[in-house]
């Protein structure tokens, strides 16, 4: 018997309850059943994202309402600023040239942030910005943004330029301000801490968004925003097993409080980190995320992965040229604190059949240390 | 208490054991297990799409998969021919016009099919069209086109035309011939006679269509067809639950044997057009498919279906300029003979409390002839 405990930064587990209401018999689409739940189910999106903008959701993974935002926002020509520190910043990159624009890029070495002088300085550089990319945390280096000064710079400074910002590994774990940060678009997808498998992005657009939108033009068609805003089911045959899902999976993070489940991520994160620290490791992450931990690794992080895998417990590489340098452990979603102590214990057992010198047992022990003083 | 029997053309229903076998704990996209599990179902899906070519899965609904066919296809200013004959085929021409090109448009009055030489003709006027868009069988009007008779034509005589198939609501139920008829590109969704829950569309991909992918430029990310066929666990996170009872659909088809499971919908589609015809109705569709049957009502349509839903069963009503004219009687993916006696009652039913002049209890009485003969 293998039994395994997956701790990557998406998928992430999905609460059995979930699970087994999701085997339910299929309710069809164009139901009023399935039509009420499908707005009460963005009516409780709106609560999480802490907005008072109206929801989308797409039948995608979170790449596709990354798409959405880029190709209804801009025109042939337009320019966008793209912030990277990351492969997901790097991926709005790809995506505002995909759509015949051009992305000023704003570009950070790896694990490191975002400034607001650099953001402020690319936008007074260039009046013709209409748009601003970015992600909240960057889920390939597990750094977290200073998102809620850069929206509050944008809407002070450059009223007409609108934000986006891909918040996947935020919404749900991370208490970020959609409205009172001055985010027009936020995007997240299910396979995060909304603790459902995965199959559907959701964003948020403001007035201003919608603005923008209806005066700009480009190529596309399924993912049209305000098709779906004005379509009370969907405008094509929607997941509806993801969407029961999803509702209930508010209804949890609801019931719990958002102010509960930020201090419970921020409470293993912090216990995370300083397990990683007592271990005489460093944190990749200059300005970590709640959501993911970041550790550079001392050896080929492979070797820890492969050797924490046998273990039991799943943990992710790095990407692209970090492979191989960290592992990205995730507490995002449906996790408590035994999955902190049970993951770090794994990372214990691999560094010490690796022959790493980290101090044997100290790791768990901080982890403990903190649950104990909460 | 409310038992609901579905009998729609999709969403349709998911067997039992398909729906909890979803509900197991989530694996991991990147893992080995999982890549084996995506590369073996796109093996399936190829024995059951009757093709060699390749596989791409996205996860959307159906119209993301007609929608990377015509933005991969197509460059802008390009022409392709469209051909409608329904709500589905119409889409096509919006697809085409939403990426830059131009549709040529072969149009016919709902319930009508698609003639090989209103084809031919069309593209021997006009030798720059680049690809045909057409569905296998027409969701909205339960109509099938000779897409045999189209394909083997378009091979012969025009043998640089690309040939795309809607097979949405006609792979896994009706007999089609990907490779034999010369589709380069056929498309289903996972909602249909697949038996899974929405989410995922699928496409198989000829070396042709390659060709001229490569060739061709549009704006597209998320939907990029060369981009899936190079990854082994797909571009961004899978619906990994979906793919996993899609495994298991395949499975459950090929185990009962493609040519059975093509009788089966025939016997189901024969004995509701006969059931029909016995109560004095007339069948919408002038060529019908066997994976559902429209059957146009002597009175409002709504009101039959209003009734029919009172007594248990959900059929669906027209859609657009059809709606409250017919009925369609969905009988693609799991369904049973018994499915095909209770759905005849309830329209029988129905009728009798609408005072509509049919013989009562002939209906049911053809079908269960038809079971017996059989």
């Amino acid at each position: 018997m293998t039994k395994r405990y997956l701790m990557t930064p998406g998928p992430t587990p999905v609460p059995e309850d979930i699970m087994l209401n999701m085997a339910h018999p299929i309710v069809h689409h164009r139901t009023k059943e399935f039509k009420d739940i499908f707005a009460e189910t963005k009516k409780l999106a709106q609560q999480v994202f802490q907005t008072k903008n109206e929801i989308v959701i797409f039948s995608s993974s979170g790449t596709g309402a990354m798409e959405a935002s880029v190709s209804n926002l801009l025109s042939e020509g337009d320019k966008a600023l793209t912030v990277a520190a990351g492969k997901f910043g790097e991926r709005w990159s790809q995506l505002v040239r995909a759509f015949g624009a051009s992305a000023v890029e704003l570009k950070y070495d790896y694990g490191d942030y975002a400034k607001i002088e650099d953001v402020d300085k690319a936008l007074s550089k260039d009046s013709s910005i209409k748009a601003v990319f970015m992600q909240a945390s960057e889920t390939s280096t597990g750094v977290f943004h200073p998102i809620d000064e850069i929206g509050k710079m944008i809407k002070e400074k450059y009223p007409d330029v609108v934000f986006v910002v891909d918040g996947i590994t935020a919404i749900g774990a991370i208490d970020v301000k959609t409205d009172e940060w001055n985010i027009d678009i936020m995007i997240t997808g299910s396979q995060k801490a909304l603790m459902l498998p995965p199959g559907l992005s959701l964003m948020s657009v403001s007035e201003k968004a919608k603005r923008v939108i209806e005066n700009s033009k480009n190529r596309y068609y399924y993912f049209d925003i305000l098709k779906e805003l004005n379509s009370d089911g969907g405008s094509y045959t929607p997941a509806v097993t993801l969407i029961e899902g999803l509702n209930l999976a508010f209804k949890k993070i609801l019931d719990e409080g958002l102010d509960n489940v930020f201090r419970r991520h921020e409470l293993l994160a912090n216990a995370t980190r300083e397990a990683a620290l007592a271990l005489g490791l460093e944190l990749f992450a200059k300005r970590p995320a709640n959501s993911l931990t970041a550790i550079a690794m001392p050896v080929d992080s492979s070797k820890v992965i492969s050797l924490m895998k046998d273990y039991g417990v799943h943990v992710s590489n790095g990407q692209g040229s970090l492979k191989g340098k960290i592992i990205r452990i995730a507490h995002l979603g449906y996790f408590g604190k035994p999955d902190i102590i049970m993951a770090i214990g794994g990372l214990e057992i691999a560094l010490k059949k690796l022959g790493v010198d980290a101090p044997f047992g100290e790791g768990v022990k901080k982890a403990m240390e903190i649950f104990v003083e909460e």
